[in-house]
Protein backbone atom coordinates (compact mmCIF):
# COMPACT_ATOMS: atom_id res chain seq x y z
CA UNK A 1 0.00 0.00 0.00
CA UNK A 2 3.44 2.01 0.26
CA UNK A 3 2.47 5.78 -2.17
CA UNK A 4 -0.75 4.42 -2.50
CA UNK A 5 -3.80 7.48 -1.90
CA UNK A 6 -6.16 5.41 -4.19
CA UNK A 7 -5.73 1.95 -3.04
CA UNK A 8 -9.15 1.17 -4.79
CA UNK A 9 -7.54 1.09 -8.13
CA UNK A 10 -4.77 -2.00 -6.85
CA UNK A 11 -7.37 -3.70 -5.03
CA UNK A 12 -10.24 -4.45 -7.43
CA UNK A 13 -13.00 -6.18 -6.20
CA UNK A 14 -15.96 -6.66 -8.72
CA UNK A 15 -15.96 -6.93 -12.67
CA UNK A 16 -17.08 -3.04 -14.61
CA UNK A 17 -14.88 -1.12 -16.14
CA UNK A 18 -15.39 2.04 -13.93
CA UNK A 19 -16.47 2.73 -10.10
CA UNK A 20 -20.31 3.20 -11.35
CA UNK A 21 -20.40 -0.36 -12.84
CA UNK A 22 -18.80 -1.99 -9.87
CA UNK A 23 -21.05 -0.57 -7.44
CA UNK A 24 -23.97 -1.53 -9.95
CA UNK A 25 -22.87 -5.12 -9.66
CA UNK A 26 -22.06 -5.42 -6.12
CA UNK A 27 -25.70 -4.02 -5.20
CA UNK A 28 -27.31 -6.49 -7.81
CA UNK A 29 -25.70 -9.28 -6.01
CA UNK A 30 -26.18 -8.19 -2.47
CA UNK A 31 -29.88 -6.78 -3.44
CA UNK A 32 -31.06 -10.38 -5.25
CA UNK A 33 -29.20 -12.40 -1.91
CA UNK A 34 -29.51 -10.66 0.65
CA UNK A 35 -32.60 -7.94 -0.16
CA UNK A 36 -33.10 -4.49 -0.83
CA UNK A 37 -34.04 -3.82 2.59
CA UNK A 38 -31.29 -5.51 4.43
CA UNK A 39 -28.65 -3.93 2.12
CA UNK A 40 -27.06 -0.55 3.46
CA UNK A 41 -25.18 1.74 1.02
CA UNK A 42 -22.41 0.96 3.90
CA UNK A 43 -22.29 -2.36 2.75
CA UNK A 44 -22.37 -1.93 -0.89
CA UNK A 45 -19.23 0.48 -0.50
CA UNK A 46 -17.54 -2.16 1.42
CA UNK A 47 -18.54 -4.64 -0.96
CA UNK A 48 -16.67 -2.24 -3.82
CA UNK A 49 -14.02 -1.18 -1.55
CA UNK A 50 -15.22 2.35 -1.75
CA UNK A 51 -16.00 4.91 0.95
CA UNK A 52 -19.39 5.87 1.63
CA UNK A 53 -19.14 9.31 0.56
CA UNK A 54 -17.35 8.21 -2.76
CA UNK A 55 -20.56 5.83 -3.30
CA UNK A 56 -22.88 9.13 -2.71
CA UNK A 57 -20.38 10.65 -5.34
CA UNK A 58 -21.95 7.87 -8.09
CA UNK A 59 -25.68 7.79 -6.68
CA UNK A 60 -26.83 9.88 -4.36
CA UNK A 61 -29.80 7.10 -2.95
CA UNK A 62 -30.33 3.37 -2.48
CA UNK A 63 -33.22 3.79 -4.71
CA UNK A 64 -31.11 5.54 -7.52
CA UNK A 65 -28.90 2.33 -7.74
CA UNK A 66 -32.19 0.26 -7.46
CA UNK A 67 -33.66 2.19 -10.38
CA UNK A 68 -30.35 2.09 -12.60
CA UNK A 69 -30.47 -1.86 -12.02
CA UNK A 70 -34.39 -2.07 -13.18
CA UNK A 71 -33.91 0.08 -15.93
CA UNK A 72 -31.36 -1.92 -17.02
CA UNK A 73 -33.62 -5.03 -17.36
CA UNK A 74 -36.17 -2.86 -19.71
CA UNK A 75 -34.35 -0.58 -21.75
CA UNK A 76 -32.53 -2.64 -24.45
CA UNK A 77 -35.53 -4.90 -25.01
CA UNK A 78 -37.92 -1.79 -25.11
CA UNK A 79 -35.45 -0.86 -28.11
CA UNK A 80 -35.07 -4.18 -29.57
CA UNK A 81 -38.90 -4.38 -29.50
CA UNK A 82 -39.74 -0.89 -30.96
CA UNK A 83 -37.60 -2.03 -33.84
CA UNK A 84 -39.46 -5.82 -34.38
CA UNK A 85 -42.61 -3.98 -34.00
CA UNK A 86 -41.43 -1.23 -37.10
CA UNK A 87 -40.10 -4.30 -39.09
CA UNK A 88 -42.04 -6.33 -41.97
CA UNK A 89 -41.81 -9.28 -40.58
CA UNK A 90 -44.93 -11.46 -40.05
CA UNK A 91 -46.41 -11.44 -36.61
CA UNK A 92 -45.71 -14.26 -35.17
CA UNK A 93 -42.16 -13.87 -36.06
CA UNK A 94 -41.97 -10.86 -34.16
CA UNK A 95 -43.66 -12.30 -31.48
CA UNK A 96 -41.39 -15.42 -31.68
CA UNK A 97 -38.17 -12.97 -31.58
CA UNK A 98 -39.49 -10.83 -29.22
CA UNK A 99 -39.68 -13.64 -26.50
CA UNK A 100 -36.84 -15.10 -27.43
CA UNK A 101 -34.14 -12.06 -27.30
CA UNK A 102 -36.06 -10.89 -23.56
CA UNK A 103 -36.11 -14.65 -22.66
CA UNK A 104 -32.47 -14.81 -23.36
CA UNK A 105 -31.24 -11.35 -21.61
CA UNK A 106 -33.26 -12.48 -18.36
CA UNK A 107 -32.02 -15.89 -18.29
CA UNK A 108 -27.93 -14.45 -19.10
CA UNK A 109 -27.54 -11.64 -16.63
CA UNK A 110 -24.90 -11.94 -13.93
CA UNK A 111 -27.81 -11.70 -11.55
CA UNK A 112 -31.48 -12.62 -11.48
CA UNK A 113 -32.75 -8.84 -11.29
CA UNK A 114 -36.33 -9.27 -12.18
CA UNK A 115 -36.59 -11.21 -8.59
CA UNK A 116 -36.73 -7.13 -7.71
CA UNK A 117 -40.10 -6.68 -9.97
CA UNK A 118 -42.21 -6.89 -7.17
CA UNK A 119 -40.68 -5.18 -4.26
CA UNK A 120 -43.34 -3.13 -2.65
CA UNK A 121 -40.88 -0.58 -2.59
CA UNK A 122 -41.18 -0.16 -6.83
CA UNK A 123 -45.14 1.56 -6.45
CA UNK A 124 -43.08 4.53 -4.68
CA UNK A 125 -43.44 8.20 -7.00
CA UNK A 126 -39.72 7.30 -7.18
CA UNK A 127 -39.96 4.46 -10.01
CA UNK A 128 -42.54 5.86 -12.08
CA UNK A 129 -40.33 6.30 -15.15
CA UNK A 130 -39.18 2.41 -14.78
CA UNK A 131 -42.19 1.14 -14.25
CA UNK A 132 -44.05 3.33 -17.26
CA UNK A 133 -40.78 1.86 -19.33
CA UNK A 134 -42.44 -1.30 -17.96
CA UNK A 135 -45.44 -0.82 -19.39
CA UNK A 136 -44.43 0.42 -22.56
CA UNK A 137 -43.11 -2.96 -22.97
CA UNK A 138 -45.73 -5.23 -21.73
CA UNK A 139 -47.75 -3.13 -24.46
CA UNK A 140 -45.55 -3.33 -27.14
CA UNK A 141 -45.97 -7.29 -26.80
CA UNK A 142 -49.58 -7.20 -26.18
CA UNK A 143 -49.92 -5.30 -29.51
CA UNK A 144 -47.22 -7.58 -31.31
CA UNK A 145 -49.70 -10.79 -29.53
CA UNK A 146 -53.17 -9.42 -31.32
CA UNK A 147 -51.57 -8.80 -34.79
CA UNK A 148 -50.61 -12.76 -34.22
CA UNK A 149 -53.93 -13.69 -33.25
CA UNK A 150 -55.23 -12.27 -36.27
CA UNK A 151 -52.63 -13.19 -38.37
CA UNK A 152 -53.36 -17.45 -37.09
CA UNK A 153 -56.59 -16.59 -36.98
CA UNK A 154 -57.33 -17.65 -33.10
CA UNK A 155 -59.78 -17.20 -30.85
CA UNK A 156 -59.86 -13.66 -28.42
CA UNK A 157 -60.60 -14.51 -25.18
CA UNK A 158 -59.43 -11.76 -22.99
CA UNK A 159 -55.82 -11.62 -21.49
CA UNK A 160 -54.26 -13.92 -23.67
CA UNK A 161 -52.25 -11.07 -25.30
CA UNK A 162 -50.26 -10.41 -22.13
CA UNK A 163 -49.22 -14.21 -21.97
CA UNK A 164 -46.07 -14.14 -23.96
CA UNK A 165 -44.78 -11.47 -21.71
CA UNK A 166 -45.73 -13.56 -18.73
CA UNK A 167 -44.17 -16.77 -20.05
CA UNK A 168 -41.15 -14.33 -20.62
CA UNK A 169 -41.04 -13.11 -16.84
CA UNK A 170 -41.35 -16.62 -15.85
CA UNK A 171 -37.53 -16.83 -16.70
CA UNK A 172 -36.89 -15.20 -13.47
CA UNK A 173 -38.67 -17.59 -11.47
CA UNK A 174 -37.18 -20.29 -12.62
CA UNK A 175 -33.80 -18.79 -12.10
CA UNK A 176 -34.91 -18.48 -8.76
CA UNK A 177 -35.25 -22.00 -8.27
CA UNK A 178 -32.35 -23.16 -9.79
CA UNK A 179 -30.26 -20.83 -7.62
CA UNK A 180 -32.16 -22.34 -4.24
CA UNK A 181 -30.98 -26.15 -5.53
CA UNK A 182 -33.95 -27.58 -7.63
CA UNK A 183 -32.07 -29.64 -10.47
CA UNK A 184 -35.22 -30.55 -12.77
CA UNK A 185 -35.05 -28.70 -16.17
CA UNK A 186 -36.25 -25.60 -17.27
CA UNK A 187 -37.13 -24.11 -20.67
CA UNK A 188 -34.48 -21.99 -22.34
CA UNK A 189 -35.09 -18.51 -24.40
CA UNK A 190 -36.45 -21.20 -27.37
CA UNK A 191 -38.51 -22.77 -25.54
CA UNK A 192 -39.91 -20.01 -23.85
CA UNK A 193 -41.02 -18.24 -27.20
CA UNK A 194 -42.09 -21.27 -28.61
CA UNK A 195 -44.50 -21.58 -25.72
CA UNK A 196 -45.21 -17.81 -26.09
CA UNK A 197 -46.29 -18.55 -30.02
CA UNK A 198 -47.88 -21.49 -29.24
CA UNK A 199 -50.38 -19.79 -26.26
CA UNK A 200 -51.42 -17.49 -29.25
CA UNK A 201 -52.41 -20.57 -31.74
CA UNK A 202 -49.23 -21.50 -33.17
CA UNK A 203 -49.58 -25.08 -34.48
CA UNK A 204 -47.44 -25.90 -36.78
CA UNK A 205 -43.80 -26.63 -37.12
CA UNK A 206 -41.22 -24.36 -34.82
CA UNK A 207 -38.11 -24.31 -36.69
CA UNK A 208 -38.78 -21.64 -40.00
CA UNK A 209 -40.09 -18.99 -36.91
CA UNK A 210 -36.96 -19.73 -35.18
CA UNK A 211 -34.67 -18.62 -38.39
CA UNK A 212 -36.87 -16.39 -39.21
CA UNK A 213 -36.39 -14.76 -35.63
CA UNK A 214 -32.85 -15.31 -35.84
CA UNK A 215 -33.00 -13.58 -39.52
CA UNK A 216 -34.93 -10.93 -37.95
CA UNK A 217 -32.77 -10.14 -34.78
CA UNK A 218 -29.36 -10.23 -36.42
CA UNK A 219 -31.09 -6.85 -38.64
CA UNK A 220 -32.70 -5.13 -35.86
CA UNK A 221 -30.92 -5.60 -33.05
CA UNK A 222 -27.44 -6.89 -34.72
CA UNK A 223 -27.56 -10.05 -32.69
CA UNK A 224 -26.16 -13.11 -33.58
CA UNK A 225 -28.22 -14.60 -31.24
CA UNK A 226 -27.30 -18.68 -32.17
CA UNK A 227 -25.51 -19.83 -34.72
CA UNK A 228 -26.93 -23.20 -34.00
CA UNK A 229 -30.25 -24.79 -35.48
CA UNK A 230 -32.91 -25.03 -32.70
CA UNK A 231 -32.01 -27.55 -30.56
CA UNK A 232 -33.83 -31.06 -31.15
CA UNK A 233 -33.20 -33.72 -28.02
CA UNK B 1 -63.35 0.38 27.69
CA UNK B 2 -64.97 -0.19 31.21
CA UNK B 3 -65.06 -3.64 32.57
CA UNK B 4 -62.68 -4.83 29.35
CA UNK B 5 -59.73 -6.79 30.32
CA UNK B 6 -59.51 -8.50 27.06
CA UNK B 7 -60.59 -5.28 25.13
CA UNK B 8 -59.22 -6.87 21.58
CA UNK B 9 -62.50 -8.79 21.39
CA UNK B 10 -64.66 -5.43 21.36
CA UNK B 11 -62.82 -4.10 18.93
CA UNK B 12 -61.96 -6.74 16.30
CA UNK B 13 -59.63 -5.19 13.70
CA UNK B 14 -59.18 -7.70 11.00
CA UNK B 15 -61.48 -10.42 9.69
CA UNK B 16 -60.60 -13.81 10.78
CA UNK B 17 -62.75 -16.17 13.11
CA UNK B 18 -59.94 -15.98 15.67
CA UNK B 19 -57.01 -14.75 17.11
CA UNK B 20 -54.57 -16.49 14.60
CA UNK B 21 -56.34 -15.93 11.76
CA UNK B 22 -56.44 -12.19 12.35
CA UNK B 23 -52.76 -12.00 12.43
CA UNK B 24 -52.14 -13.89 9.59
CA UNK B 25 -54.23 -11.55 7.59
CA UNK B 26 -52.39 -8.97 8.91
CA UNK B 27 -49.50 -9.95 8.36
CA UNK B 28 -50.13 -11.11 4.77
CA UNK B 29 -50.77 -7.44 4.16
CA UNK B 30 -48.54 -5.77 5.87
CA UNK B 31 -45.68 -8.62 4.37
CA UNK B 32 -47.00 -7.84 0.25
CA UNK B 33 -47.98 -3.79 0.53
CA UNK B 34 -44.74 -2.77 2.84
CA UNK B 35 -42.39 -6.13 2.28
CA UNK B 36 -41.85 -8.56 4.87
CA UNK B 37 -38.41 -7.26 6.30
CA UNK B 38 -39.79 -3.75 6.61
CA UNK B 39 -43.09 -5.30 8.88
CA UNK B 40 -41.97 -6.02 12.20
CA UNK B 41 -43.62 -7.95 14.89
CA UNK B 42 -44.37 -4.75 16.98
CA UNK B 43 -46.48 -3.55 13.44
CA UNK B 44 -48.58 -6.69 13.34
CA UNK B 45 -49.30 -7.11 17.10
CA UNK B 46 -50.66 -3.45 16.87
CA UNK B 47 -52.57 -3.87 13.28
CA UNK B 48 -54.29 -7.04 15.22
CA UNK B 49 -55.04 -4.91 18.31
CA UNK B 50 -52.90 -7.21 20.24
CA UNK B 51 -49.77 -7.06 22.69
CA UNK B 52 -46.50 -8.38 21.28
CA UNK B 53 -46.26 -10.75 24.28
CA UNK B 54 -49.89 -12.44 23.20
CA UNK B 55 -48.48 -12.20 19.49
CA UNK B 56 -46.07 -14.67 20.24
CA UNK B 57 -48.36 -17.00 22.20
CA UNK B 58 -49.46 -17.71 18.51
CA UNK B 59 -46.33 -17.41 16.48
CA UNK B 60 -42.52 -17.43 18.31
CA UNK B 61 -41.35 -15.34 15.16
CA UNK B 62 -41.75 -13.68 12.23
CA UNK B 63 -40.29 -16.01 9.78
CA UNK B 64 -43.20 -18.28 11.60
CA UNK B 65 -45.92 -16.26 10.29
CA UNK B 66 -44.17 -16.14 6.81
CA UNK B 67 -44.19 -20.17 6.77
CA UNK B 68 -47.65 -20.20 7.60
CA UNK B 69 -48.77 -18.14 4.81
CA UNK B 70 -46.49 -19.59 2.46
CA UNK B 71 -47.62 -22.92 3.12
CA UNK B 72 -51.19 -21.66 2.92
CA UNK B 73 -50.53 -20.87 -1.06
CA UNK B 74 -48.83 -25.02 -1.79
CA UNK B 75 -50.43 -27.13 0.74
CA UNK B 76 -54.31 -27.23 -0.88
CA UNK B 77 -53.01 -26.98 -4.52
CA UNK B 78 -50.61 -30.25 -3.17
CA UNK B 79 -53.29 -32.01 -2.11
CA UNK B 80 -55.71 -31.76 -4.73
CA UNK B 81 -52.55 -32.39 -7.31
CA UNK B 82 -52.10 -35.63 -6.13
CA UNK B 83 -56.52 -36.25 -6.87
CA UNK B 84 -55.88 -35.47 -9.61
CA UNK B 85 -52.79 -37.38 -10.37
CA UNK B 86 -54.81 -40.70 -9.07
CA UNK B 87 -58.15 -40.08 -10.81
CA UNK B 88 -58.94 -41.83 -14.09
CA UNK B 89 -59.20 -38.64 -16.58
CA UNK B 90 -57.07 -38.25 -19.32
CA UNK B 91 -53.94 -36.31 -18.85
CA UNK B 92 -54.70 -32.99 -21.26
CA UNK B 93 -57.57 -32.99 -18.80
CA UNK B 94 -55.65 -33.12 -15.59
CA UNK B 95 -53.19 -30.67 -16.89
CA UNK B 96 -56.54 -28.24 -17.39
CA UNK B 97 -58.20 -28.83 -13.87
CA UNK B 98 -54.93 -28.45 -11.88
CA UNK B 99 -53.71 -25.30 -13.54
CA UNK B 100 -57.53 -23.94 -13.39
CA UNK B 101 -57.73 -24.71 -9.44
CA UNK B 102 -54.04 -23.25 -8.96
CA UNK B 103 -54.52 -20.19 -10.82
CA UNK B 104 -58.16 -19.73 -9.62
CA UNK B 105 -56.91 -19.92 -5.80
CA UNK B 106 -54.08 -17.40 -6.12
CA UNK B 107 -56.06 -15.27 -8.07
CA UNK B 108 -58.68 -14.86 -5.39
CA UNK B 109 -56.50 -14.85 -2.18
CA UNK B 110 -56.93 -11.86 -0.14
CA UNK B 111 -53.61 -10.66 -0.90
CA UNK B 112 -50.88 -11.21 -3.28
CA UNK B 113 -48.72 -13.97 -1.14
CA UNK B 114 -46.89 -15.63 -3.84
CA UNK B 115 -45.11 -12.07 -4.92
CA UNK B 116 -43.13 -13.26 -1.71
CA UNK B 117 -41.65 -16.34 -3.06
CA UNK B 118 -39.29 -14.71 -4.26
CA UNK B 119 -37.75 -13.11 -0.84
CA UNK B 120 -33.98 -13.91 -0.53
CA UNK B 121 -35.30 -15.31 3.11
CA UNK B 122 -36.93 -18.22 1.83
CA UNK B 123 -33.36 -19.59 0.99
CA UNK B 124 -32.68 -20.21 4.27
CA UNK B 125 -33.24 -23.87 6.39
CA UNK B 126 -36.44 -22.34 8.24
CA UNK B 127 -38.20 -22.36 5.30
CA UNK B 128 -36.74 -26.25 4.01
CA UNK B 129 -40.33 -27.77 4.36
CA UNK B 130 -41.95 -24.92 2.30
CA UNK B 131 -39.64 -25.07 -0.44
CA UNK B 132 -39.67 -28.75 0.03
CA UNK B 133 -43.62 -28.59 -0.58
CA UNK B 134 -43.69 -26.26 -3.50
CA UNK B 135 -41.18 -28.87 -5.48
CA UNK B 136 -43.23 -31.52 -4.52
CA UNK B 137 -45.82 -29.66 -6.23
CA UNK B 138 -43.72 -28.56 -8.94
CA UNK B 139 -42.93 -32.34 -9.78
CA UNK B 140 -46.96 -32.82 -9.53
CA UNK B 141 -47.49 -30.46 -12.11
CA UNK B 142 -44.88 -31.94 -14.35
CA UNK B 143 -45.47 -35.57 -14.27
CA UNK B 144 -48.78 -34.87 -15.50
CA UNK B 145 -47.34 -32.59 -18.47
CA UNK B 146 -45.14 -35.07 -19.21
CA UNK B 147 -47.83 -37.72 -19.73
CA UNK B 148 -49.90 -34.88 -21.77
CA UNK B 149 -46.74 -34.46 -24.08
CA UNK B 150 -47.13 -38.33 -24.61
CA UNK B 151 -50.79 -38.20 -24.98
CA UNK B 152 -50.95 -35.43 -27.34
CA UNK B 153 -47.55 -36.68 -29.36
CA UNK B 154 -46.00 -33.38 -29.19
CA UNK B 155 -42.45 -33.01 -29.33
CA UNK B 156 -40.10 -33.32 -25.93
CA UNK B 157 -38.24 -30.13 -25.75
CA UNK B 158 -36.15 -29.73 -22.45
CA UNK B 159 -37.73 -27.38 -20.13
CA UNK B 160 -41.40 -28.02 -21.51
CA UNK B 161 -42.93 -29.68 -18.53
CA UNK B 162 -41.79 -26.82 -16.37
CA UNK B 163 -44.18 -24.67 -18.08
CA UNK B 164 -47.54 -25.45 -16.67
CA UNK B 165 -46.58 -24.32 -13.30
CA UNK B 166 -44.96 -21.18 -14.35
CA UNK B 167 -48.13 -20.36 -16.10
CA UNK B 168 -49.78 -20.61 -13.27
CA UNK B 169 -46.95 -18.56 -11.19
CA UNK B 170 -47.51 -15.85 -13.58
CA UNK B 171 -51.22 -15.00 -11.95
CA UNK B 172 -48.84 -13.20 -9.38
CA UNK B 173 -47.34 -11.23 -11.30
CA UNK B 174 -50.17 -9.97 -13.26
CA UNK B 175 -52.13 -9.51 -9.93
CA UNK B 176 -48.88 -7.17 -8.68
CA UNK B 177 -49.39 -4.82 -12.28
CA UNK B 178 -53.01 -4.55 -11.58
CA UNK B 179 -52.69 -3.27 -7.85
CA UNK B 180 -49.62 -1.18 -9.38
CA UNK B 181 -52.37 0.80 -11.29
CA UNK B 182 -51.82 -0.80 -14.59
CA UNK B 183 -55.29 -1.57 -16.66
CA UNK B 184 -54.68 -3.89 -19.49
CA UNK B 185 -56.73 -7.00 -19.46
CA UNK B 186 -54.97 -10.49 -17.49
CA UNK B 187 -55.51 -13.72 -18.70
CA UNK B 188 -57.85 -15.23 -15.62
CA UNK B 189 -57.73 -18.84 -14.25
CA UNK B 190 -59.66 -20.52 -17.55
CA UNK B 191 -57.02 -18.69 -19.65
CA UNK B 192 -54.27 -19.37 -17.71
CA UNK B 193 -55.26 -23.32 -18.12
CA UNK B 194 -55.60 -22.76 -21.71
CA UNK B 195 -52.21 -21.66 -21.93
CA UNK B 196 -50.93 -24.48 -19.94
CA UNK B 197 -52.31 -27.63 -21.93
CA UNK B 198 -51.16 -25.30 -25.78
CA UNK B 199 -47.92 -24.93 -24.37
CA UNK B 200 -47.92 -29.15 -24.27
CA UNK B 201 -49.45 -29.18 -28.03
CA UNK B 202 -52.96 -29.05 -27.23
CA UNK B 203 -54.35 -27.34 -30.70
CA UNK B 204 -58.50 -28.30 -30.77
CA UNK B 205 -61.29 -26.82 -29.22
CA UNK B 206 -60.89 -25.52 -25.67
CA UNK B 207 -64.75 -25.91 -24.51
CA UNK B 208 -64.60 -30.10 -23.76
CA UNK B 209 -61.57 -30.27 -22.37
CA UNK B 210 -62.62 -27.08 -19.61
CA UNK B 211 -66.11 -29.45 -18.94
CA UNK B 212 -64.45 -32.16 -17.99
CA UNK B 213 -61.48 -30.63 -15.85
CA UNK B 214 -65.08 -29.00 -13.95
CA UNK B 215 -66.27 -32.19 -13.61
CA UNK B 216 -62.91 -33.62 -12.26
CA UNK B 217 -62.30 -31.09 -9.55
CA UNK B 218 -65.99 -31.42 -8.37
CA UNK B 219 -64.89 -34.90 -7.71
CA UNK B 220 -61.57 -34.52 -6.28
CA UNK B 221 -61.81 -31.60 -4.88
CA UNK B 222 -65.81 -31.42 -4.19
CA UNK B 223 -65.40 -27.83 -6.10
CA UNK B 224 -68.09 -26.41 -8.08
CA UNK B 225 -65.36 -24.47 -10.02
CA UNK B 226 -67.65 -22.96 -12.03
CA UNK B 227 -71.48 -22.53 -12.90
CA UNK B 228 -70.97 -21.36 -15.86
CA UNK B 229 -69.79 -22.21 -19.54
CA UNK B 230 -66.64 -21.31 -20.82
CA UNK B 231 -66.42 -17.31 -21.25
CA UNK B 232 -66.59 -16.62 -25.20
CA UNK B 233 -66.09 -13.09 -25.93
Amino acid sequence: MTGAGRPRLSTKKRPGDTAREEILDASAELFTTRGFTNTSTRVIAEAVGLRQASLYHHFATKDDILDALLSGTVDEPLAVAQRIRDSRADPATQMYALAYFDAGQLGASTWNLGALYLLPELRSERFETFRDHRYRLMRLYAAIASDTLVQLGSERRPGTEDLPFRLVETVVNARADVENGRHDPTADAAGIAAAAVRVLGWTGDLEPVHEDAETLLEAVAGIAVDAQPLDRP
